[in-house]
């Protein structure tokens, strides 16, 4: 059965560049501009080669391969995800969908089909910006939107900037803008990428069809209370921080749940100043996270918090501060394409779900400005950016099937 | 007039002291068993003499003056507070109480009257326990509770044990229980200490009447859910801690306030983790400390955490370890004397309130098996512990004057 190969070669190839991790045994450390970037970059290359494409290097350090079709002026049909990994992250986020990108390449080769236009794999660098504190480097550049000031401008933990990275890994930053690609010369956007979340794995569902990247809204909030003796200072004459911040954050989830519609709100991180256990907190930090593919939604919820600490704050008698330290709107991908691919999941009998990305990803970047479809496998338990991160090659698989048939109507079109 | 003098030899004196600290500039730390501690021992017993006592240090590093009365056998009338103080703390807390007792003895001398009793005047050693992590070094073992084993079982920062510490500064340990008083030798126990709290000096009060210390308990609290990405995990699909660990503690200050008793609750310390702003909560760790005269509401409050955090807890998916860290019952205080006090404060109109202490005292140990009372004077700001600690010291004469009236009574009886 075709399916096997299919499953065989990306088991082999995902297997192989397990390997290229900074931290062995401890998950996938593959930052860009690193020695195993190099070596992951190298092995991409020779199976793009072996996939029938023309491979090389860009000035950002993404590795593209080209199948060449009749036509190879008119707008290319893309693939691609990121290569490089978090710290201790997995063996999946980001290199599968480089790997899927190769082997629809190399089932539109094998069709013996001749396309009409190019089909383009890209393996991006620098997508998590775990090492620099920033993130979609490769998808950024090749949209135009990265410079050598930009490069000059982040550094990793060690003081070394992109830009030094880049020279020492082999790249010239002052090429930076030959990454770019012309305008239309990109038809269409594919990406194939793990859940990251626990919907399809829970739900037992084979195949996600992401109709968008949620919105963001990230805040962070300081409540200015008064530090007091807390046995010698009565409840009337206190400015409890901690009393009043805590009656606005555990209201939150249950404006995200009130909404019903995927929205989701998170305060990860609380801080009492000065923390002792017999002592009325000065101050309390927290954070929100806010995210829905309803813009309206989250900008409820961030108006919702701002009145709750107004009349809390005001009631215990102190101040605070609310800090937007991020806005993102939310990205609809293409109806169309996902609805071709919703039409592929029939005919194959594969179980599907229209869903939202909750976190960020290449598309995110790339559907800003061209047509973008992104498909989802599951992630067991919803776990990732972690070693025990996993996804069945069956189910990478099966996604290659559904993109070829979508990139075979496209590349005719 | 009278009380110029009073304030004069308060002022004198407390002046004086403030000079014996290990960090000169940024308030007052007088540790046990230091120099500043031997600086301020050797102070006290000069005015002790000066104003007539026979001086002794004790086995536990008390200081104690006597004046003698006509039957130097019976119990005698005793006050005292500590000489030793927090790190970076203020010039009043403890010291004055005991400056004050000195000055109560002055006051009793100068009447020219020979009374029946001893009065006995206490600086006590180590109430703070900031340096070994323990308190109530000093009136314990006069209490008899304090032995060699307990000497060696603490140690400060840098290891020394209390047993070596009392060795260096000139004291036996194995002397220890000489510190204490045979049982009916103490006939009754006064101390005048500073609130440390807000009430006297907001509502413009002059002396405060303690009827007691408030019972204490203390909790840590764990709550456990699990990290999830904030994005890709829906509402329904997390267990997030700070979601249930902030629905309850939001819900305590408002428990306190309803027995508007004077009960306070307080939740001084939050910690998420891991704390990522991206991360729903795995863990929250936080403090509860509840203290009222009323140990029933104290229970009550207790009991609605506990079924607060089984309910908020269930619901949420995760567990949670709540794990009683202090439990002190409430200490009443003498009823027949804090009344004879108030009659002199009405005799001299100095305004006064019953209130009790939030905070323990040297009362605390005492208290428990001697007939005990206790005057606070106002804290400005309800400020202490820190270097900006201020009582008028006309507040002090004016407590010194009905302090010594009592004993002069009691001291006839």
């Amino acid at each position: 059965m075709e399916i096997d190969g299919i499953i065989g070669r990306i088991a082999t190839n995902l297997e192989h560049l397990k390997q290229y991790t900074a931290t062995p045994g401890e998950g996938c450390t593959r930052l860009p501009f690193t020695k195993e970037a190099r070596d992951a970059v190298n092995y991409l290359t020779t199976i793009m080669k072996e996939a029938g494409m023309q491979v090389r290097e860009d000035a950002a350090g993404n590795v593209i391969g080209v199948l060449e079709g009749k036509n190879p002026e008119a707008p290319c049909v893309m693939m691609g995800s990121h290569y490089d990994s978090v710290i201790n992250g997995g063996d999946f986020d980001g290199i599968a969908g480089v790997v899927c990108g190769i082997e629809v390449a190399r089932q539109l080769r094998d069709s013996g089909i001749m396309q009409d236009r190019n089909f383009v794999v890209v393996g991006f660098c620098d997508e998590e910006g775990m090492r620099f504190g920033t993130g979609y480097f490769g998808s950024g550049a090749m949209l135009g939107d990265r410079d050598v000031e930009y490069c000059k401008s982040f550094k990793d933990k060690d003081g070394v900037s992109i830009y030094d990275a880049m020279v020492e890994y082999g790249l010239v930053p002052e090429k930076i803008r030959e990454a770019a690609w012309a305008e239309g010369s990109i038809g269409q956007f594919l990406e194939l990428h793990i859940e990251q979340g626990p919907v399809l794995d829970t739900e037992n569902v084979e195949i996600g069809l992401v109709e968008g990247i949620v919105g963001i809204q990230r805040y962070q909030v300081t409540v200015h209370g008064r530090a007091d003796h807390a046995g010698t200072t009565p409840m009337d004459m206190r400015m409890d921080a901690v009393d009043a911040a805590t009656k606005v954050i555990s209201k939150i989830p249950d404006w995200a749940r009130e909404k019903a519609d995927g929205t989701v709100a998170t305060t990860g991180y609380i801080r009492t100043i000065p923390g002792g256990m017999n002592i009325v907190a000065e101050r309390v930090e927290f954070t929100v996270d806010i995210r829905s593919m309803n813009n309206d939604n989250i900008n409820d919820i961030a108006n919702r918090i701002r009145a709750a600490l107004e009349r809390e704050v005001k009631a215990m008698g102190g101040s605070y501060e609310i800090n937007a330290k991020l806005e993102i709107t939310p990205v609809f991908l293409s109806k169309e394409m996902l609805s071709r691919m919703e039409e592929g999941c029939k005919k194959h009998g594969y179980s599907y779900k229209y869903l939202p990305s909750g976190a960020g990803h290449d598309s995110l970047e790339i559907g800003q400005v061209i047509p973008t479809a992104m498909l989802f496998v599951p992630s067991r338990d919803g776990r990732s950016h972690c070693p025990v991160e996993f996804t069945k090659y069956s189910e990478f698989a099966k996604a290659t099937v559904i993109i070829t048939e979508l990139a075979m109507q496209l590349l005719s079109e």
